[in-house]
């Protein structure tokens, strides 16, 4: 519920309360000598690790529509996005930089549900937040993320690595993002499962990392642009070709009901993104240790396809068993 | 000049292109193992070195205005106010990252320029551009820049270090960019040299780096905020009070020009924010190496004030002499 107290805005509370009031809301890290409050935040990575880093910028209206997600799922996302990034080279998360650009109508009841989101994303990371940056915006809320995790150099997981017969595996589930992001812009309420896929995405920090433990992955990517498009990211940095099984693909049952209803919506599922699950492509004979560690993380991780040689570039077999060649295209910002 | 070629928009590079063609911009770096174009960049920070991070949003309209800035120089400026923040620390900078949401009447040319002057300013600075997020804006020009840098953790120079009676001292002059930004909102057209102080301000590394290494400064800010805001925030965190004597600032003979037919503007210079000049504080004793080091650097170091207990808040000395007591308040977003 929104408050309407007039005290409740944040001009009231200035951009440096505003700070303060993030900054008392984080505990102390060891990891952290310096944090929120000075020119620069100063971190400590762990002995030969090297650092790991991405950012991502979620806008409204692009990226985002307040009326569909509330400032809390939009908390976590923000985090989420780019914790997943760390995720998919096998890293542990470490630190996160949040920058915001606030319109007038943000109160400050809705920055607090924003802040709590994501600081819950980031402990459930096992991550800090360490700075940033508020000003205001004039026009859409803006959110910039900064995330830094680190790995031992010898371990990351590139997306150049795959090798041709490779298994090519997802986690999780596939589709529901695009379904549920589909079903809003056609004024369509999409269940409560299918809303939380695409409003509060899971980073599959935990995966990414027990893959590199075991040294499972020989490349990996994380779900954002969509199937399609983050296997041909693979593809063109791998320099290789990939088969994809359609029948194969692992869909939830609130996903399935909808494509017996509707079977042509499956390319929303294949083109679509956000749903920032793994695809990693592991050797054929480790397929044994996979599934091990399905099991264990109690995570599906399935078979998809394989991996081919470069000129074979991209096939699928599509639900009715015919195989052809597909272009490995997704969301594209410019198009 | 600006190409009107049908060709030459973004929407026909694509969103990859656009990424590609910044990369093969970026030289190669041996302390970045993976740059741009995977799902993180990895890189190495020196060892027994803390990383320094910060980050700074620039919003059209907000930040900036595309009628008052050229896209070259405002490339440059979003390096150089994140690298400020690691100059303010005393550090090295090593490594940014660059997202930015374009509206649709940006075209390659646009970007070109843009990513010319990001990359000069990163060249000047020894910085290596290694990743970033390019999106489309339905708005305003979105630039997020994240900066890493890194120092010694023993060298490090923090807000909170001033000492009761430390000599108070700005690099360069102060209030240069504040009278072209007045001069803008006002539609006189400032002159080449503040117009250059206010658009392509001048990150002051080698200065930072300098102090630390002979542990000259006790506390260090950089003025973004302006002089007796951002001496306010080492006040803060010093838990102390300030004197400062207007008679001694250094002001360009522009701006003493501009004050001597305009007194009262001496204000402007004084709140005004984005000098990107350091502040920082020493001991008095030794005001003879801060002299050789500004011969040095052929950078004025002037001394504007003292360090004085919290009790004595923030005091001026005006230029009749007259001492009085002020508020530490510049710019604030919210306000």
């Amino acid at each position: 519920m929104k408050s309407n107290d007039k005290n409740n805005n944040l001009s009231n509370l200035g951009e440096f309360g505003l700070i303060e009031q993030i900054r008392r809301q984080v505990k102390s890290d060891s990891t952290v000598p310096v944090g929120i409050g000075d020119d620069c935040a100063a971190t400590i990575i762990p002995e030969d690790h090297v650092l790991l880093t991405s950012k991502d910028l979620l806008i409204e209206d692009v990226h985002f529509r307040r009326s569909w997600t509330s400032m809390y799922q939009l908390g976590r996302k923000s985090a989420a996005v780019n914790l997943s990034d760390v995720a998919a080279m096998g890293g542990r998360a470490n630190h996160l930089f949040l920058g915001v650009a606030l319109p007038i109508d943000i109160d400050a009841t809705d920055l607090e549900d924003f802040t709590r989101g994501f600081l819950d994303e980031c402990s459930a990371a096992g991550a800090t937040l360490c700075g940033g940056d508020t000003c205001r915006s004039n026009g859409p809320l803006i959110i910039s993320v900064t995330v830094q995790g680190s790995i031992a150099a010898n371990q990351m997981v590139k997306r150049s690595g795959a090798q041709i017969d490779d298994d090519i595996y997802v986690s999780g589930f596939v589709g529901d993002s695009a379904l549920a992001l589909a079903q809003l812009q056609g004024d369509i309420t999409p269940c409560d499962y299918l809303i939380l896929r695409h409003n509060q995405p899971t980073p599959r920090l935990e995966l990414g990392q027990q893959l590199v433990q075991r040294q499972l992955a020989n490349a990996m990517i994380d779900l954002s642009d969509g199937l399609f498009a983050d296997l041909g990211h693979i593809m063109e940095q791998s320099h290789c070709g990939a088969l994809v099984d359609c029948r194969c693909l692992p869909f939830s049952s609130e996903l399935r009901q909808h494509l017996d209803r509707n079977p042509a919506d499956i390319e929303t599922a294949l083109r679509g993104g956000e749903d920032y699950e793994l695809l990693f492509c592991a050797d054929p004979n480790r397929a044994d240790e996979v599934a091990r560690l399905s099991q264990q993380l109690n995570l599906p991780l399935t078979h998809i396809g394989n991996i081919k040689a470069q000129d074979y570039s991209l096939q699928r077999i599509d639900i009715n068993g015919n195989q052809q060649q597909v272009e490995a295209q997704g969301f594209n910002h410019f198009k």
